[in-house]
């Protein structure tokens, strides 16, 4: 299994409510996404530089337990679907003990060129279109 | 139908894809949301100083045009689900011209005491209850 | 005297002591001041197409009196120095009732091109530079 | 001399400029601030447990270099000034080599209770006070 991504929660990510505005996720979620293409040796600023854009989708976020200034949270991605023109991923947020569930969630991408057209992954970068396949899980 | 929530928007919104970062727009539904709120009558600020807090469970975002700095943009949202502890709202957002569709998304919201405790709203606060009741848009 | 940048403070920006972030206030201000030359006849868009990019060089923040969501607020922002190749502006950010100072800031700029290279901004756009010179006020 | 604070830049603090948001740094800054804080042996959070909060004053910022995602940065804060009702910090910004110097900033703070009334830390917490003054670095 993929190592979790690690993350302290700031003070400047806290609303009036005294917890994470539910805006911040997508940004740990951004955080967790990059890291993870980086850990599976493909970093994100490396295909920007290639020609390939990655904008989002969609995005699914389900908030289960609060989280507050100074938590620590781990994040495990997956990339649960691929096409050669869209992929999907999956998150899951626990707390410092790693047990307790915090926050699921699931972005949807595409791929497009530095003009914004839509790309055929698999044709243009077969060998960057593998390095996704490889690390599809399904269970 | 309810008048639309205008928003321009700002240079520190884009990221450097050139186009408004994704997390912004959970920022957009929320200008959006409270704005509706206090045009049916019930400013959220209000409702906090009531002791009802309204936190997001769930939110649901599909980015179908991307969108740019000085662009001007109309949200349209309605309550779409109401029970005594829940809600959901349903937004579109709109170009300039109102008639390109950018955006939609939908939040889940529950109702809780300043203590973060589950609150039953038609029972403890049925006037309040009745406002959201009213506002229900099925079509 | 410029009409003042009005801004109605959002929920998102309020952390955990319930007052804005004071992270957000160089986002008001930068909304202020692309308003500002907006106003005076030269969209930051438009110069942006042009290839001037105006980056800033300092930024000095004085939070007299906090703000809380639902505020409304004015900011009046001025142009106080120029010379070819950079410029200052102040701000005034006032209450509601525009009696009342909340803050007070000072930003520095410089001219550079789309390659972030240094611009003499008389000598490359005279025209432009003529339109920032009308506008200094000195009082 | 204390370690510093490590930080590598997030995709979503970039702007269409392609650099991070001038505004992004005063909260590298108090990540940086509140990371020292815990260093020296008073986390914030239990601050603000105590009653202590520490609002920000003024900020001054000075962008030498500006910073793309994907950097790495090195963050050197330390305690310059202290008062028993006041305190300021300066911080240095350098690149992963730790040589290059890319921004430098100050801040100034107050110390409040959890009503926002002044407070007399030397008084009312002198040994608070004594961790401030014994970090001081005049150099």
């Amino acid at each position: 299994m993929t190592e979790p991504y690690y993350r302290k929660i700031n003070y400047y990510e806290t609303d009036q409510m005294g917890i994470v505005h539910h805006s911040n996720y997508p940004r740990i979620l951004e955080e967790c996404r990059l890291d993870y293409m980086e850990k599976i040796g493909f970093p994100y600023k490396k295909m920007e530089e290639m020609g390939i854009i990655i904008p989002v989708l969609e995005i699914h976020c389900y908030y289960r337990q609060s989280i507050k200034y100074d938590d620590e949270v781990y994040v495990y991605p997956k990339i649960t679907k691929l096409t050669p023109v869209r992929f999907e991923m999956e998150y899951k947020m626990y707390d410092k003990s790693k047990e307790k569930l915090l926050h699921t969630a699931v972005t949807a991408h595409c791929f497009v060129d530095s003009e914004f057209r839509p790309m055929n992954l698999k044709r243009r970068f077969p060998e960057v279109y593998e390095m996704f396949r490889e690390n599809i899980k399904t269970d």
